[in-house]
């Protein structure tokens, strides 16, 4: 029986998506299923809702409960923490290129590598320079891969995967949603997610 | 050695308070914490960052999300849901008697009542005849009680409750604070909370 698909919706500049980004692949496994990486913009969906900005910055007590809380997070998981400054960051070069790798080895690394460099480190994410250095650390031919990241067909495409997250109801991230359309938003609705999608296809 | 104290505050018109307060006691017996009940009123917190109603009606993404979240949370809790009509309702006066009744006996069991009705079975909690009944029903004199709750020092501590819950930096609930002060949001975030607690107890 093939494993039950989970696409796992996030946004390179969204905090809670760096520990689902660490976590998702070893909780996927033991839950018997798989995911598919499905990055996004959460800009338009913020703007959309009236926001110019991260909720974490428009409402203080959430913005100062939330870095409390990640700080926390990542302490139990062991993985390093540093507050990106400024928050948040442009991700669409970020995104662009995880688009570009559809299908590719080194996607997945990264990805990874993006999360751990803007929220374990701190560093930026958002110029062409450090976009290149990650792409080539994960792997991949950075030169032809920054230039797909920047054609039309790219655009169009993380285009139409932000629309599509509106479609689905997304309005955060990390989500996941179901092979039977079941939307979990947040790091810590993953295992429920999972536990989801694996129980609906033994149905 | 005595047991570590969390605060558990919530709103009786919070969505996610309901699953929380069912589940309070037998985490914290598991967890070695105890816990004390801190009603508050979310409403003066949520005009103080601009809303005039439930986050959950503003952004009407994530009141539909939220709402299908708790139900699934309910069915796994296998505890009854059903979605108050109107969404939010004043929780004002419930929240007096549960302040009146600080220190007596039939305290959790009324708050229990009082969000088993709400989300449980969509009963209004909004009038004097309904926190009345619930108040008899939990086994407090419900006459006096109510004559209580709308005295003029209960009224008082309500507001200065709720004041220390802002001045926490609590924006949302259930929220729990841990007697080191750490702020911890969500149902979601209990276990988290009490083993926090417990943890730095023991150091």
């Amino acid at each position: 029986m093939s494993k039950p698909v989970v696409d796992f919706w996030f946004d390179f500049a969204s905090t809670y998506s760096y520990p689902a980004s660490v976590r998702a692949a070893a909780q996927a496994a033991e839950a018997g299923v798989a995911i598919r990486y499905r990055p996004f913009l959460l800009g338009p969906i913020f703007k959309a809702q009236g926001w110019d900005s991260s909720p974490f910055n428009i409402y203080a007590a959430k913005g100062r409960y939330m870095w409390r809380d990640l700080e926390r997070l990542c302490g139990a998981l062991s993985i390093p923490f540093r507050r990106p400054d400024p928050f948040p960051q442009n991700s669409m070069l970020a995104a662009r290129a995880a688009i570009a790798g559809d299908g590719e080895a080194w996607r997945e690394a990264y990805c990874l590598a993006v999360f751990r460099t803007h929220f374990g480190e701190g560093r930026p994410i958002d110029t062409a320079e450090a976009i290149g250095a990650l792409l080539h650390e994960a792997g991949a031919p950075a030169h032809s891969m920054l230039e797909l990241a920047q054609s039309d067909p790219v655009k169009l495409r993380l285009r139409t995967e932000t629309e599509q997250a509106a479609g689905l109801g997304i309005f955060g991230a990390p989500s996941f949603v179901t092979p039977d359309g079941e939307l979990f938003w947040g790091n810590d609705r993953m295992e429920a997610a999972f536990a989801w999608a694996r129980a609906h296809a033994d149905r």
